[in-house]
């Protein structure tokens, strides 16, 4: 892009995002330079979101750049890290001014919400396709990982799974709703919440975590199966949004929420012997998380209803009876 | 990808470059978790190649795995820091293994010879697009700036620019040269030896550094414009190798050299109080370098021949007369 590649970033991307003290050297030479503090542990990540796979065609370019970081941020959530600089591979097919102001506004402020300076990138020119790089740190030692739970650990989801599903559903056509639903669902694809404060909070009290990006039931099998137990999921303990519920009746809603995917929420573990001070010390009510089932020594995912099995296999939903 | 991404992985990405004992968590969690050292500054880069754009479509996928690399280890070089971890966000029409597998050699065998681990990353469906993160480290305030430079300081560069503009020049069927040349030529734009062990010497007498990716006299020019300086550089100094001399005659071979671009050596300039220390104990010969130049304090970028000035715009080559 010679010249007008310079010029795009100097306008949109030189002061993107927070400014903070520990960049000695941001966007603008070979390479970022950054201080990690001392006794930390780095912890980086990477996503792409591609136009046509992660997003619909034409998607609003504020949601486009709010999204490209919030799944960065959703990573960096699940291993209980506080981010802090990230570098953005913005690959598009023309340097087209208000959209780039846009995508610049919408990956802008969520990066002040979480104090991230955008530090670095590249840009080029080709199908559109983001790629974020994410880094951030922990105490060292303390970063959670997936592989933590063991057999007995209670397991618990963020948020309401399923909501992301539909209002992805929604843009392309595939559900209908009543219209006072729509921007709630929508918002809910477009512009996710990363729970990056809860994660930093389930440091002291998780035994594992991960983020829910392919559906929580696949997210959670990949939990399992990383920590060598099995998973356990009871179906009526499923939070399910009043709107979720609304737009797509309740067998449907309970669906989406086990296998729709986008939702950016953390599924983790907590070992029985830590459950009392979890929930004393970080309120269910007011982190809005609730316990969903079980690790359990067998392995495999499996949903339970009126006590019944209802077998999934572990790539996702596969049938439903 | 679903299932197949997890397979894909594990058999190519998994166990891919070094094996690095400051790696936490590698591939197969959330995010990697780094140890970077007391003391140190972290170094980050990000470059994208995009099919069509940074290189041919039909490339080899070992050539395009060692260039992903190869550009982000030229960043760090031009910073002076010693590469560490790799994220590798490969954005890609269909995981086709024989493909995969020739991209994941080309990257590791890189990756291996500079004691890079490859510790994450991200494999999405889409047209073909290669991001990779790379992160390194200097001791804390010693890394490279573009903007070091000052009037009077010498200015030098690395290997012999022009080939690699020449070997893309040949693959795309835009030159001829006898077939005793191809080869190297080839090699030059299909597997570049970014200069990282030079880039660390560097530290300890270079000013200012950049690496030469967009042409030797746009990126001088930026290293000027960074250090607020001009730039004169010397036509007759330019190095230039004996295939690209032979395949594109002398005028040619310089205006390459000049403009070419791909090239992934370093330009860099020193104080001359430092020149007798820098040259003696960075010996030319042997870590083959030239001196091409001054940096002066008129701004812009100046080439001179025969004591007379050829004008080029900043943005690159515009005329030669």
């Amino acid at each position: 892009m010679a010249l007008g590649e310079f010029a795009l970033i100097d306008r949109y991307f030189r002061a993107c995002g927070a400014r903070r003290a520990d960049v000695v050297a941001g966007v603008g030479d070979d390479a970022a330079l950054l201080r990690v503090p001392d006794g930390a542990d780095l912890v980086a990540a990477t996503d792409t979101l591609v136009a046509g796979v992660h997003f619909p065609h034409g998607s609003p370019a504020a949601s486009i750049g709010h999204r490209a970081l919030a799944v960065n941020l959703s990573d960096l959530a699940a291993m209980g890290a506080r981010p802090a600089w990230a570098l953005l591979a913005l690959t598009l097919p023309e340097a087209q001014e208000s959209w780039l102001a846009e995508f610049a506004a919408g990956f802008g402020a969520l990066a002040r919400a979480h104090e991230v300076q955008l530090v670095g990138g590249d840009t080029t020119r080709g199908p559109l396709c983001i790629t974020v790089q994410l880094l951030g740190f922990t105490p060292r030692g303390t970063a959670l990982q997936r592989s933590g739970g063991r057999p007995g650990d209670c397991l618990f989801v963020s948020g309401t799974p399923g909501d992301a599903a539909a209002g992805l559903a929604l843009v392309e056509g595939r559900l209908s709703a009543p219209a006072a639903l729509h921007h709630y669902l929508r918002e809910r694809f477009e512009m996710p919440s990363p729970r990056v404060a809860l994660g930093e909070r389930l440091r002291e009290f998780a035994s594992a975590c991960i983020d829910v990006s392919d559906g929580l039931l696949a997210d959670a099998a990949k939990l399992a199966h990383a920590s060598g137990t099995g998973v356990e999921i009871h179906y009526e303990a499923l939070p399910v949004s009043a709107a979720l519920e609304q737009a797509a009746g309740t067998e449907r809603a309970r669906e989406l929420a086990l296998t729709g995917g986008d939702d950016y929420e953390l599924c983790f573990s907590v070992a029985e012997k830590n459950l009392a001070a979890f929930t004393q010390e970080v309120a269910p009510q007011r982190w809005a998380y609730q316990r969903i089932g079980v690790l359990r020594a067998s392995p495999g995912a499996v949903v339970l209803r009126d006590g019944s099995v209802m077998q999934f296999s572990h790539s996702g939903y596969q049938h439903f009876s």
